[in-house]
């Protein structure tokens, strides 16, 4: 078991192995105690994964093969993610007094073992990555907005844990959390979790947000997203929090209707290198965002949501500002937007309201984040 | 009138101009005769329409306020794409002897005389381009797939034209036809018709295309397109069409599931520099592919099909190789590919199967394309 942190806010974590083989990490503001055993739910195949190049694009595509016998729209009464309550029917996790666990995906896109594929017409190169679910707490009715806001600030411990720990492996280049919410976006599974793809390489799109930073501190002296918050804050018409530490806005060049931005003040480059007093007013952002959302319709609203922070190549990155994207399902109620002709094949995200008026839609929605 | 080509297969063009201003454009191998009035749907607005600058991914956002009020689900009586029937409630289309119509869309996205925006802390710029609708048929109850040969290379002249017409104008810098097909993809009217977009820049994925294009280009002094055509070709297993002038092809680099790519054999720049041999065999490539979609599950397969040609920017492009990508809504039978985190936020798609694997099923499926 591993302390981390100072003794009163002390985070324990407590390492497993699955009886397939797949780490369990649990950890918990309070001793890891665990009743009955570590368990697997049946039915790994072994992964087979690669990737292969597209070269008119210039990007990865992995291939998972074993992933469409995943596991969809299961029936009710077996959840996966709660904890194990009948030793005949196994979950992935163990009762105990964790209150955030990390397994290794049963059905991973990349695996640490990945082999190399067969020659190919095209580029290839072993599936090496690492693909986690993260499960945020043993309610299955909880949601990542309606944790406590100390329960929250241990899962952004969490996710910088996982940051620090994969991104140490040789072959990690990029630590990538993220949740996908609802139905609308494809989850199948509704306890609430995320999931954690750590890559080889670093994937295209932040890399295009890091070449713009890049660009434009070697120019200005200081981080683009750091001055994009100034205009923000001095704007006013977009921010939906605004701390000490931490903010959340609906950015004037937003994709999404909906979509919301949240980050640090300081461009700390990533989770790890957040603060205590930054992590706590993040953890503040994050929890009223989401409230904001569930509020809008009165009901669960569909994200994804995304970290985008430094990369783990062994590099310095001091153009990094550590930030979450939130991508809306729908752009006004009951209405989803779809990707398609312009997004999908052109590029060209195509809104049908301004920034603005979507960010005075989610400012008007009262919130209360204590406790 | 306009008469294009030669007398035997003459292409007929008329325009006109809409009572609310929009123009009209009728395509056809006979003389262009309509009966009654050219009108106009109720129920346009204004656009209003500008661009902002995403700093971090270095791309323009389009905004179009008054989009949201448009046509959604109609009741299934009212067609606006259908010939009018009814002089009391106009659709967009007289009747008349056309194969096919180019009208400009009655919401659109971009237009020609788009005003400059308010101020704002992102850079802005007017919304200048054009959005038009192309009907591919009078039939509602048809489908690009089951056009005729005959028709279907009416309608590659039409977008030929349009390529032609559009990217003449100073301000338009790439012509991009597209079809989304299906409610899985957000289409709200099942009579068959697809779009054109001209937008006043290259946008990001024809230009990231046409980017490793010309460093190809540069190094082999080939097309890399060309190049990989011919390794497809030898290869097989992926092939869905191999003519004389052009083919199709699950790319070995393919992102969705029963992703195919249409080429002409040599590397014709754009829809324009099609011969006519090219074209009657690309229309042959297309109408296999889209008879080949739906006869995969005996129902229509929703997809989103896009042209990615040469830019109209006034730079010659001999890297650029005419080709269209469609991309599937579904990964199998009824369970639809989602893009989420790893797709929208990292810029890495992941597969379920492999291209091998989606080919073997449409090559199994047997079409007939003559007539």
């Amino acid at each position: 078991m591993t302390d981390m942190g100072s003794a009163e806010h002390a985070l324990h974590k407590r390492a497993y192995t699955k009886p397939d083989g797949r780490t369990l990490l649990l950890y918990g503001r309070k001793p890891i105690v665990t009743f009955g055993a570590i368990s697997s739910p049946s039915g790994r195949n072994e992964p087979a994964s690669h990737f292969r190049w597209h070269p008119l694009r210039g990007e990865w595509v992995v291939y998972a093969e074993h992933r469409q016998q995943r596991t969809f729209l299961p029936p009710p009464e077996y959840n996966p993610l709660a904890p194990t309550t009948d030793e005949r029917h196994p979950t992935e996790l163990p009762a105990g007094t964790y209150d955030v666990a990390v397994f290794d995906n049963l059905f991973p896109t990349m695996t640490a073992s990945a082999q190399s594929p067969l020659p190919s017409i095209t580029e290839t190169r072993p599936g090496v990555g690492s693909c986690e679910v993260i499960v945020f707490t043993q309610d299955p009715h909880s949601s990542l907005g309606s944790l406590s806001l100390a329960h929250l600030e241990v899962v952004l411990e969490v996710w910088a844990d996982r940051y620090r720990e994969l991104g140490s492996r040789d072959e990690i280049q990029y630590v990538f959390p993220f949740e996908n919410r609802g139905v609308e976006v494809g989850v199948t599974l509704s306890h609430p979790h995320g999931q954690i793809y750590a890559y080889p390489f670093v994937p295209p799109l932040p890399a295009l947000e890091l070449r713009h930073q890049t660009d434009y501190y070697r120019t200005h002296g200081r981080g683009l997203l750091e001055d994009h918050i100034a205009a923000e804050i001095k704007d006013g018409r977009r921010m939906l929090y605004a701390g000490e530490e931490a903010v959340a806005f609906v950015p004037s060049y937003a994709r999404y209707a909906y979509e919301v931005w949240i980050a640090p003040r300081r461009p700390s480059p990533s989770l790890a290198s957040l603060t205590p007093p930054e992590r706590h007013d993040f953890a503040r952002a994050l929890k009223t965002v989401l409230l904001k959302y569930d509020g809008l319709w009165d009901k669960p609203f569909p994200y994804v949501m995304v970290f985008h922070q430094a990369p783990t190549d062994g590099q310095l990155h001091p153009e990094s500002h550590l930030h979450i994207e939130c991508y809306s399902a729908y752009r006004m109620p009951g209405r989803l937007k779809y990707l398609a002709g312009s997004e999908l094949g052109a590029g060209v995200f195509t809104s049908d309201t301004l920034p603005e008026v979507k960010a005075s839609e989610l400012q008007r929605v009262t919130v209360h984040v204590d406790g």
